[in-house]
């Protein structure tokens, strides 16, 4: 008989300090290949979690491209940050700390009331202004804890204390915030379809809440955690309000408003950067790697996979929490196929034991190392170790290969 | 349908510095069974090529004990050496660095033309006199250039000068040979099986013979090495017309004697130890891998196996040169198996390309490195680290097991 041709997804997060996601799928590739033959169907699906590399993977995958758009730091100065483009401009991917990022203002002491997030907005609207409909918007690594204020105001909402003037800048302004109006607001901004990749779980306000964990290492001393979570706190309130009575609020996002705001899981990250977008037209909160992963249409490509590799720089506990690899897992588990795929997992470092690996889905993980090797070693040779690992994975998993000995047709 | 059961061979090498080949053995068993279910037929083999680690492999593939012997070292200094013998006595395996190995004497200057082999003739009379008539001699590592003749003498062999004295002892000696009488041999000695693993393929004398090449490392100046040459060529004709009218020169021997003792390959083991036993009653030379195989019955396990997993300290290019692993992998050439197993071969270090893997017949080769890890850590957790490699190994050729998810039927 003439078998179908074995179908392997390769579907990587990045490997920090050594290769990006599509780099790392690429030496994936090349492996199966050389194990499997060219009439292997590998299908390159490199992935991110919301953070690093996640611009690149969904401009790669979108066939589209990277912008640069003039905005600003947290601290209001000048810089130039990068949104992705789908080909068509209908879609976009924001990375929040490309503007607002703590990086670009380690130069300067934190001042934690006054950092502002005005240049995400810049971000954000140059995306609206190329026509994109379909937000895809990374938050976290961020200086700012400001709700979002900023990023409201660079859009067109105005925030105005009890005498008609605009608040201050930063988390500082909003304890004088009196009125939320929405008059200015651009209409792109309400109509697009906005998903909010967050990071943690963690709920506005209260102390487990977007000051309390982390406004501290933003700088913000005891008095100021407290001022920011009672900002965050009206403004939350005001923008309920508003969400309730704007045009453009949907009942799920009105209900958000009543009634889970203030507790919403995520709504603590990036110093309650998506308390406006999900208070005023429902944004959708969700890990990064559900964003990136529904994105790039991972599920379908599951589907469909006899063998799947992902990798990663380190699989830990953490990776089974959200990150790159418990996506790809969760897509396998419910792909709903009588032959699940086999799931290997290459990374740099494998701090999972076989048992733990079987017991979450990973038919193997196997570290690039060949042996004994430094860190930066294994940095450096990435590409090439995991191209090598990933050859000797196919091979042991599909022996029939073109240079393989072995006949894998065993009945189970 | 109800398949038969998976059978896995596991015959690994020892792991130098950090495990024998039996705890090799039963960790990669322990790793396997983990991922296959106690539904799995293991075999454990554990291996070895004639030098350290033989005589426990044997023992304990044979059910004997290993017994110690009182002998004496290059120098005539008494040590206690041992040697390995079968439950029944009839089969022994001597290593004859336990007596004449170059670590015994690295206390003293090395004098090359006095160094003696008598001691590993008093191991090879204690097994003589513990019944064995199968015996499996290592040699290699030694300390001496005498061609074996204080191991002759040893046995009951007289070296004669032409004045009827016994000549001196080690490679000295040889010059003064002029007579080999051999009514006073021991019996037993000629009516055994002798099988000797050597470590190397140069023959006895000339430019890669065992004074050229090996003499200077046990201490032989230029011209000692023209002696021991001379002396080691004079004991090589005179032990050939000893063995030509020898009683128990088998033809073959004869053979040897007349036309192809000097150039035999192999035969410049160990300062010429094999010498005799070749010339006088047609001892068979083998790569100690080989003499391992054949004792414990490789080959017909690898026949019946459906996954191979062998290991050693590092899979290099000497690696398929007579080592371990390429036994293992000749073993499974050989099988003539219409469904080859798989060879997995798990090492602590993997310095073979996937594609040089491939053309070797290993099906794939895993470092036991879990990330980043010098090589005393990994030395330090060889054991865990390779059950839990040989865990991921086994899943991933076998994902049916008990913890798996996947289904292998997969038609080629």
């Amino acid at each position: 008989m003439t078998a179908a041709p074995l179908r392997v997804v390769i579907a990587p997060d990045s490997l920090k300090g050594s290769c990006s996601a599509s780099t790392a799928a690429r030496a994936l590739a090349q492996g199966a290949r050389a194990a499997l033959g060219p009439g292997v169907q590998i299908h390159e699906l490199p992935l991110a979690d919301g953070g690093e590399g996640t611009l690149e993977v969904l401009a790669e995958a979108w066939g589209g491209e990277i912008v640069a758009v003039p905005t600003s730091d947290a601290l209001d100065r000048p810089r130039v940050g990068r949104i992705a483009l789908s080909a068509d401009g209908s879609r976009a991917v924001v990375e929040a700390a490309e503007a607002n990022g703590l990086p670009h203002v380690a130069d300067e002491p934190l001042r934690a009331l006054d950092a502002d997030s005005a240049g995400v907005g810049a971000l954000l609207r140059a995306a609206l202004d190329a026509g994109a409909r379909e937000l895809l918007v990374c938050i976290g690594g961020s200086a700012t804890s400001d709700g979002g204020a900023g990023m409201l105001r660079a859009l067109g909402v105005r925030l105005l204390r009890a005498d008609g003037a605009p608040i201050a800048g930063g988390a500082r302004g909003l304890s004088e915030l009196a009125r939320i109006d929405l008059s200015g607001l651009l209409p792109a901004a309400r109509e697009a379809r906005w998903r909010i990749a967050v990071d943690v779980t963690n709920p506005l306000l209260g102390a487990q809440g977007a000051a309390s964990v982390f406004g501290p290492q933003k700088g913000a001393s005891p008095a100021e955690v407290a001022v920011i979570d009672a900002g965050l706190a009206r403004f939350a309130e005001l923008l309920a309000e508003a969400g309730e009575t704007s045009p453009a609020a949907t009942r799920s996002a009105a209900q958000h408003a009543r009634t889970a705001l203030t507790t919403l899981p995520g709504l603590g990250a990036a110093g309650g950067l998506a308390l406006g977008p999900v208070a005023l037209w429902g944004a959708e909160l969700m890990p990064g790697a559900e964003l990136v992963a529904a994105a790039v249409g991972l599920d379908a490509a599951l589907r469909e996979a006899d063998l799947v590799l992902t990798g990663e720089g380190r699989l830990d506990a953490q990776s089974l929490a959200g990150k790159v690899v418990s996506r790809v897992l969760a897509g396998c588990a419910s792909a709903g196929s009588e032959r699940p795929p086999r799931v290997v997992v290459i990374a740099g470092s494998v701090a999972l034991s076989a048992a733990e690996c079987r017991a979450a889905g990973i038919t193997a993980a196997l570290s690039l190392a060949p042996g004994p090797a430094t860190l930066s070693e294994l940095q450096r040779d990435a590409s090439a170790l995991l191209a090598e690992t990933a050859a000797h994975a196919c091979a042991l998993a599909f022996p029939a290969g073109p240079l393989g000995a072995g006949d894998p047709a065993r009945e189970a």
